[in-house]
């Protein structure tokens, strides 16, 4: 008789709940996205269920329904009440008996609806960060559950007091955050990794990239050195829960005056109009 | 009110089973083990418990009581009354809203008995494989539950009519398999990846590498450049679900006549008595 164990509970297999079965915890077999709401507005939803549907095409998770998706992400969204919601949707390839080919699988959804944490204190004060070995998978263009090596690098950040880990490749070039984009400004350059397999085509990313010109900055899309990035004039995160936020420490050695730089101040205005008015 | 949606079911997010909230599923966050019993024997329980510890404590999860998983794994086994049994299990860090960095969180075991599959035409016709690049994170020897590129090269596998997919690194070296450890047989040479960052320890492997001797071999733990697999006089896999599984054709090529190697037939016969035996 097939047999299970969920924690300390003896089941049948054949009764096991589906949840325990699902591929997503057996291989992280999935895709999902994060985003959020501001005082009631959703932001960028199209533009995540665009790199939602990118994502599921590249790991041939088929059938999926994104029309669907976008109604379930704003009526629970609406049903929710929460005026700044963060909204965390995956779907994985179904769930059965761990097999790492098994075809005809049913995509399980699931979505949740939280309070975002406040970030004005983050913005206003900024973060500090630290460099990590890049040991990630060369497909982090795909938005995965596959993400082990970002809650690795993260734990070892906060256990250093710092707030964000930023991977560097084997080359010593920063490619992006353990859960954000990375942005260095020298003079009025604004530089950022290109996007390639090995960087997350950020939505927050593309919305500073629509927005940089406003407050005169000019673009480089060229790799930072993890040496270089402590002689910046600022250095900043992007990331769809809090859009830009400074950093202010990096490798333990303060940026400039240690306080958010001007740019950056002038982009966080912009993000806030652009989110009023999109 | 914070809300989730699970297939199409919206449940207060509070209510929610927490095998919905499994960091397993959130971020592959978990190690695993796969063993299996031998005509109603459980084999190599205790290198796989050492394995599964030496796991857990790269990806600090703490305070699980290895002795109290070998009683599980014995207890659940026995009373499966599965001769021929495949075992499961993992444990993720726990459950809870999703964050990279949560502390405290209760880690949660699962594990699952079910037969196994017979594979005596394979090991007697032997399988067929096919070369994928590796695209892997850089702590394959880390049994995690972040296999998506592990499952991704093995569906395109058997898309091709493959058994099997093979890694191959930047340099052109095979690493292992996507689901097992590579071996090639050169003269009396036999020849695998050496122990490494980006290798699993295999069980199998290591028993493979107790009984080579017994049959005449002589050990090089190097890696065989994927060109090289096809001149090799023999080729096989090795996996704890499977042991000795000889590989007749790779990337389209025919190895020496098509059947599997005299070595590995030797080898298959010296692990079904090292099994009997251990």
């Amino acid at each position: 008789m097939q047999l299970a164990i969920v924690g300390d509970k003896l089941i049948e297999a054949n009764k096991l709940d589906s949840a325990y079965l699902d591929y997503g915890t057996f291989f992280g077999d999935g895709v999902y996205e994060v985003l959020r709401s501001y005082d009631g507005k959703l932001f960028a939803l199209e533009e995540h269920l665009a790199r939602f549907k990118r994502s599921l095409a590249e790991i041939e998770i088929d059938g999926v329904d994104i029309d669907d998706i976008r109604d379930k992400v704003i009526s629970t969204w609406q049903k929710s009440g929460i005026a700044n919601a963060k909204i965390y949707f995956h779907i994985t390839r179904g769930a059965g008996i761990r097999d790492h080919t098994a075809e005809g699988l049913t995509p399980r959804f699931f979505l949740m609806v939280t309070e975002i944490e406040d970030a004005s204190r983050q913005k206003q004060n900024g973060i500090t960060a630290m460099t990590v070995p890049d040991t990630r998978w060369k497909r982090c263009d795909i938005k995965s559950l596959n993400l082990l090596p970002n809650v690795l690098a993260k734990r070892l950040a906060h256990k250093r007091g710092c707030d964000e880990a930023i991977f560097v490749d084997d080359k010593g070039g920063i490619t992006e955050g353990s859960s954000s984009a990375f942005f260095a400004i020298f003079g009025n350059k604004l530089q950022t990794s290109p996007l390639a397999a090995n960087i997350l085509p950020s939505i927050t990313r593309q919305f500073v990239l629509k927005i940089y010109k406003n407050v005169g900055l000019e673009l480089l899309e060229k790799q930072t050195r993890a040496e270089d990035a402590t002689k910046a004039d600022e250095l900043f995160i992007a990331v769809s829960s809090k859009d830009v936020v400074p950093v202010v420490k990096f490798n333990e050695i303060q940026i400039a005056d240690g306080k958010p730089g001007k740019y950056t101040k002038l982009l966080i205005n912009e993000f806030a109009k652009l989110v009023k008015e999109k």
